[in-house]
Parts: C-alpha cells; structure tokens; sequence
C-alpha cells in the first residue's frame, strides 16, 4: 500500500529548505541594523513571515488541513489538537539564537494524524542540516541514518537542556537545582545551543544521551519528537510517565531507563497546558 | 619588515588541519566500539596521538621552541611560560565532547613569545571551521573576517559558559549561583556547546557577548585569547582585572563594558594557577 502521508512529507522538506533560505536571508541582510535597532521587531517579523509561507503554501495544496503554529498562537488563535491531519509549526526554533546569530536555528514542521505524529522535519538552517524521521522508517540527517547512543547508565551521560527564557526566580531556582542533582550524581556534563528542536536532534544523532525540558511548546517538540523515536529513542514524560504532545513537558532519551533515571532527578515546575482553555 | 612569525602560522594551520583529520579519524574508526569499551582509553590515546604529532612536527622545523602541552603536562612536565618562542597546544578541546561525539571538538594551538600571545589557531574539526588571528592583522573563520558584536549591554546579552567537570559540591554550587545571578539581572540566555576555545570563537564571530569561566588551563584560552582581541574583543581576569594566561580564569567579551559587569556579578572559584610550582 502506497504510504498516504509520504507527499505530505516531501512537501514539508521542501517548505522547511524554503523556510531556512528566507532566515538566512534575514540573517544576512540584517546584519548591519541588528545591534542597533529592535532584535525583537527583526525577530517578529521573521518569525511571522516564515509561518505565513509555511501555512499558505500548506493551505494551498491541502485546505482541509490544520495547524498549529506559535506565530498563529500568539496571535490568539487556539492550540487544541484534533483527530484531523494537523501541522504543527514552529518557523524559528531559537529565536535569542537568531536574534544574536547564535549558529544554531531551526525550522520544526511536525505532522500528526489522530494525535499520533507521523512525520517530522527540523532543519537546522545555519548548520544546513536537515533531520527527518516518518513513523516505522527511521530518522535521517542529510540522508545519513540516525541511531542513538543507547547509553542506558547516567553516570555515563551527556546531556542537554537549556536554562529557558523564564525569568521567575522560583522558575530560575527550581531550573538550577534540577542541574545540581544531575551533575552531582555525577554526570558526564550537561550542554544546551538554544534550541529544543536541535538539541533533541543531538540525541537523535547519538551525540548526546538525552534531552529534557520544562516549559516548551508542541510547536518545539512535534517535529523533533518522531526523531528522537525513530533514531531509537523514547519520550518520557518529566514524570516519568507517558510523553504527552501538550504538557509542555519531555524527557528525550536514548534508553528507557537514563529516561526514566532523569525524571527521579528533577523537580517539576507547574505550567499550564498548550491546549488549556483559559 | 616581514613578519617574523607568518611562517609559523602558516605551519601551525597546516599542522591543526592535519591534526583535525586525525581526529575525525579517530571518531569514524572508534564509531562501533565506543559505547561498549572505554571511552577514557580512546581520548587518552588520541589526545596523546595528535599532540605529539604536533610537538614532534613543530621540534623537528623550530628544535629552538618550547612546548607547553595538556598531555605533556599530565606526563609531568611542567608548564611555566618562558619568554622563548612557546607552543602552547591542546590537542583536544572538549574531550568529553569527543567521547560523546557531541559534535565541537577543537584543536588549539596558541603562540606565544615574550609572554604575549603572537598567533592563535582553533581548528574546530567536526564542524570544518579555522578559526585563525595574528596579532595587529585581524581574526578569520574560514578566511571570513571576525567582529565581535560590541555589546555593551548586559541584559540583551547572549552568554556562553560551562557547568564544567569539576563535580566537588562547593564548586558545583558556585557555578549555578554564578548562572543564576546573571540571569536574575536579567540576561538573554546562557549556551554552552562543551569547548572554551569554540565558546570564545563564538564570541568572536559575534554570535555570543561573552564568554566566562573559571578551572580551565592556559592551552584552553591561548589560541582563542587572540582570536577574541583581533575581533575586536577584550580579555578580562573574572576579577574584572587584567587577563592572566595562567590564572585558569578568563572573561572574554564583546566590549570592556560588558565584561567589566559580568566580573561584578561573578563569585570566585579558588584555583591552583597553571605555572604554580607544587
């Protein structure tokens, strides 16, 4: 049987390349103005801009679809996933990165039918690294076949996460203390580039153990999410229970148990759902 | 008057490219074994490897120079700085990176004579970027000219540091109170990809403001010391004083302003210098 979602894919690399040409091309042409004026208009207006070519390209070629996208997000629309093909879109993962030409930026389509992801796309656009995964046949970067380490001891492990852009103190604390019980039991040390999508393609790629965050949306792990899974991997809830697309939660390992180790090791900050009502 | 150091240079980046490939090699061939064997081994050996192929290469063309070298100096030999002509070579940057294949890994090699640095070289082999500065000429990345960003103001700016491998608790709660004062100030973020020598290039390409940290040794920061200053930028100690190649600590930022604030904001880590006679 012919596989149904197989066009939707290759449509969505193609719309992923785009995408990162159009951010280059900001990167590049704002380069003299940045430091000066308003990152965080370039920001907006980037981010905006690369979301709206996504979704009207999508809109065109399939009108019954959904999305979900953190530039339509912000801008009110809702963030509840339905039963039908949804394409949920984050145009720049990374946006401090982008703002500072931190080398590390991504676009994140991921595609998920009846709740279940069923393709993911993160390229990382300023590495010129394109990671895709399509459920039951694998992940690739650039066509290279991904596998994670397998690391299954923590002592053993490398692994990222970020400090997060919350500033609340209780937030600051809690983020910092989840790091002084990993490194102190020990670990082999932690890392973090800046963006969810990249760093869980690290572990994708075996260059990392595992991933975990507090406070990031469906848009940052939809299209990573398949990545890490078909590289081998396993989501975990920060619980250690079930991974759950709108928690705003994950644990990405390379092995059921670091996962599950990694989730005795941290305290939970509260948040409030992608898909909450109020 | 012809430089008299450009030969050198020269020799040095034919020696980092080579001494990269090695690496690589090293990566590709170790790739099946890796997870299951001892990863210490495979860096011990491969550290060894690619700086006594650089020492032997450098003493065989300038039998006058001397060497300070981590591995050397892991061997006993010491490491105090002469005002001879001075390789100062680490081999691997970001060995836990290596053994992770996370992937920055950088070969550094700093020149140095009358204690002030005359060229540096950070060849960060994974990624294939040369990073190169000769004093008074300029800082390059693939012989693409680097700025530093100029930042002066500390809550837009991007840092970059490490959590480090030091897993004493005092030092541990140092480094996460460091983190924590500076992002309450706020900042924009914190990144850390797990090499001094491609943290500060980083910052020298103006994709990070600036870079700190305190535990790391002399072959760390001498080629990449250069390569911040000839971008612009400026070496501070975390005192907020002059920089000092043996300290084991360093600032280095985008403007004297910047790093003149993260100094106000740093507790100090007590450290034995690199040339500490016991």
């Amino acid at each position: 049987m012919a596989d149904p979602w197989q066009e939707c894919m290759d449509y969505a690399v193609a719309l992923a390349r785009k995408a990162g040409e159009i951010i280059r091309g900001a990167l590049k042409e704002q380069i003299s103005v940045m430091t000066k004026s308003s990152p965080v208009d370039l920001v907006t207006e980037t981010d905006q801009k690369v979301e709206n070519f996504i979704i009207s390209s999508v809109k065109e070629k399939y009108p019954s679809h959904s999305f979900i996208g953190e530039e339509s997000v912000a801008a009110g629309e809702g963030s509840v996933l339905t039963d039908n093909p949804t394409w949920i879109i984050d145009p720049i993962d990374g946006t401090t990165n982008f703002v500072h030409r931190f080398p590390f930026v991504a676009v994140s389509i991921g595609f998920v039918v009846n709740k279940k992801i069923e393709f993911g796309i993160v390229y990382s656009c300023i590495e010129d690294k394109m990671y895709t995964a399509r459920k039951g046949k694998g992940a690739f970067c650039n066509g290279q076949k991904l596998q994670v380490s397998g690391q299954e001891d923590i002592t053993k492990s490398l692994l990222v996460t970020e400090l997060g852009s919350n500033r609340d103190p209780e937030t600051i604390k809690i983020i910092l203390s989840n790091m002084e019980r990993l490194l102190s039991i020990p670990i082999h040390g932690i890392r973090a580039v800046g963006t969810a999508a990249v760093n869980m393609c690290l572990v994708a790629a075996g260059g990392a153990d595992a991933y975990y965050e507090m406070g990031i949306h469906c848009w940052d792990m939809a299209g990573a999410g398949i990545i890490i899974t078909e590289a081998g991997g396993v989501l975990l809830d920060v619980s250690g229970g079930p991974f759950d697309l709108m928690s705003r939660r994950i644990i990405a390992a390379s092995s059921r148990a670091l996962g599950e180790r990694i989730a005795k090791a941290l305290q939970i900050i509260p948040l409030k759902r992608d898909d909450a009502t109020n």
